[in-house]
This record gives C-alpha cells, sequence and structure tokens, in this order.
C-alpha cells in the first residue's frame, strides 16, 4: 500500500497535486489484476453535462431523465411497467478508484470511501432509487438521478419496499454534521 | 438476437435443456465485447454453501453473516462504524447473463429479468441492505443477507434513509400475486 500523504514530504505535495488528491486523501496501489467484467447496457439521459452542474443527490433534483436500454435487451423490461421505482446501477466511468481516504467537496472532514456515496471508489457502481415514469420501448423516464449524461447504465432492477426499505436507518457521522 | 423458444421445436428442445432453460425462458446472444471491469474486494460468510439452501430474501433470515473486505482497502472503513445499516454490492458468479425473459422457481409467470431480482442479469450484481452490527478491524458482522459462502464482494456503501428508503413503493405483478 502507498500512502501518499508520508515519504519525503517536499516529493508527495508535489506528486499529490499531480495525482489531484486534496490534503490527507490517501491512494493505494490498485490489485494487479481484474476478476469480472460488465456490459455497458444502455445509457442515461440527464440535464448535466458537467459534474459541477450535477445535484449532490438525486433527492435534490426533479428533473425528468430518461434511461436508453440497448435494443438487444428490451424484452427484459416484461412487467416493469407495473413498478412505482427503480434500482438504477451505473458506471461512474470518470472516478478514480483507489482512494480509501477522501475529503469530498462539501464536507471538512475526510472519510473512509466506504463510509462515503462518492464516485471514487474500487468498483465505481451507483445505485440510485428512481420512480419510474413510464416504459415506452426500450426507453424508461424516471425522476431521481444525480448522474452526468450519458452515464453507462448497468442494471434495472424492481425496488421492493420489503426489502430495500429502512426508514429509519442512520448515519451517524452525517446526522452529526447537520446538528 | 436468438429467440430460443422458435424455429426447429425439436432441435430448440433438445438445446434449451442442455442450456438449463425452462419452458418460455429466453436468451439472447450477449455482446461480444465487455466494457468495463471489476476487482473483488473481499469475500461474504454466510451459512449456505448451496444455492437451495439460500433464504428466498434478505428479510428470510437473521442469520449473522461477516464481510471480510481485503485488508488492501481497510482504511476504506473510517467512519462506517457510526452507520446502522449498509448497502452491499456483490458478485452471483454462478448466474447466466444472457437471459431476457425467465421463470424462477418460485414464481409461476415469466417475466422481464429487469422485473426481477433474479441473480441472472446482464451484469450479476446483487444489491442487499444489511444491519451493519459491527466492524472489527478488516470484518464487519450483517445481518440481513441471502447469498451463498463465499460470494465475491464489490463495494460497500452508507444506507441514507433520505435517498435510499421509499416506503410507499409498489411492485404492481408482485402484489397481484400475493392477493
Amino acid at each position: 500500500m502507498t500512502d501518499r500523504t508520508t515519504g519525503q514530504a517536499g516529493d508527495n505535495a508535489d506528486r499529490d497535486q499531480l495525482d489531484g488528491l486534496r490534503p490527507g486523501e490517501i491512494a493505494v496501489d490498485l490489485p494487479d489484476h481484474f476478476d469480472a467484467a460488465l456490459y455497458y447496457i444502455g445509457r442515461i439521459r440527464t440535464p448535466w453535462k458537467r459534474r459541477d452542474d450535477c445535484p449532490k443527490n438525486p433527492r435534490e433534483s426533479d428533473a425528468v431523465c430518461t434511461v436508453e436500454l440497448d435494443p438487444r435487451w428490451v424484452e427484459g423490461l416484461a412487467g416493469l411497467e407495473t413498478v412505482s421505482h427503480v434500482v438504477l446501477l451505473y458506471w461512474m466511468d470518470q472516478a478514480r478508484r483507489d482512494l480509501v481516504l477522501q475529503s469530498p467537496r462539501h464536507y471538512a472532514e475526510r472519510r473512509g470511501t466506504f463510509a462515503l456515496r462518492s464516485p471514487a471508489r474500487p468498483n465505481p457502481i451507483a445505485v440510485s432509487v428512481a420512480k419510474l415514469l413510464g416504459v415506452d420501448g426500450n426507453v424508461l423516464t424516471v425522476v431521481g438521478l444525480d448522474c452526468l449524461d450519458g452515464t453507462p447504465l448497468l442494471d434495472i432492477k424492481p425496488y421492493f419496499a420489503s426489502t430495500d426499505s429502512v426508514p429509519d436507518a442512520a448515519v451517524g457521522w452525517h446526522a452529526s454534521r447537520e446538528r
């Protein structure tokens, strides 16, 4: 593991800037091989063309977005029209994968990657719950996304309140931040 | 796209049996290339060694399971101990990826892959919400999983009720089945 906040300070300060690390962020060496592979099965269309334009989280916007499924898979949508909400998995292809401690722009403290929903993670797969407005051929119309226009789609799942909804779940570090 | 339920009936009946398709299930030709790649970042330890032993869904069992994170990533857990529930992503490495219409064992009707939570899907990534009991070094103790022992781990995320919980979400085909 490479701790880029230790070692020869001058060199590392230079390297961190080159690498785009913020102060205190730590990156590790990535594994030397991949273990499995993904197909992009479609694209997500949103109003946001630059990362700075994207809402901070999916409930911040009620913009209507569309999910364009590759026609190869269209029969897989049968029955989805009866569902009120979908879980969308998509690939945040612009995120770095080696950060373990990070300082997101809008938080003061650094935290572990797995305590954050940041795009930067070993496998940059986002999970978003969206309200399904309709299905027309291979296109879904949804509300509740925050990703860039053109983001690669990985999966569509029905949202089951019985297993997916935990209204009283708490994120301690975030709650104390809001107090 | 190959519709394996049409064409020369005898041949296809034979081929379907060889392929393990149930009556009415349809498989498509997979894309000729992959688009992105995954790291396994750990393993999930559960009491279930065979698919037939697994609970039908994560709320059917209160077995305590463990999530063993590769030590490479352990600093990424900082702050996670303040979280009540986690979203776990894992790779269902034994599932076929080419089904678009399928007939799960416990449902009478066939449905589209994207209307089901079946492991068989183009990218067999499972999303499960689990109650976090504790974090000790690189090991999480959780309740609320239904997967096989040894399942490869892809990601750990904090569960935010504000964006992830939709208590009144409905899955129409499933509701009408229960009536």
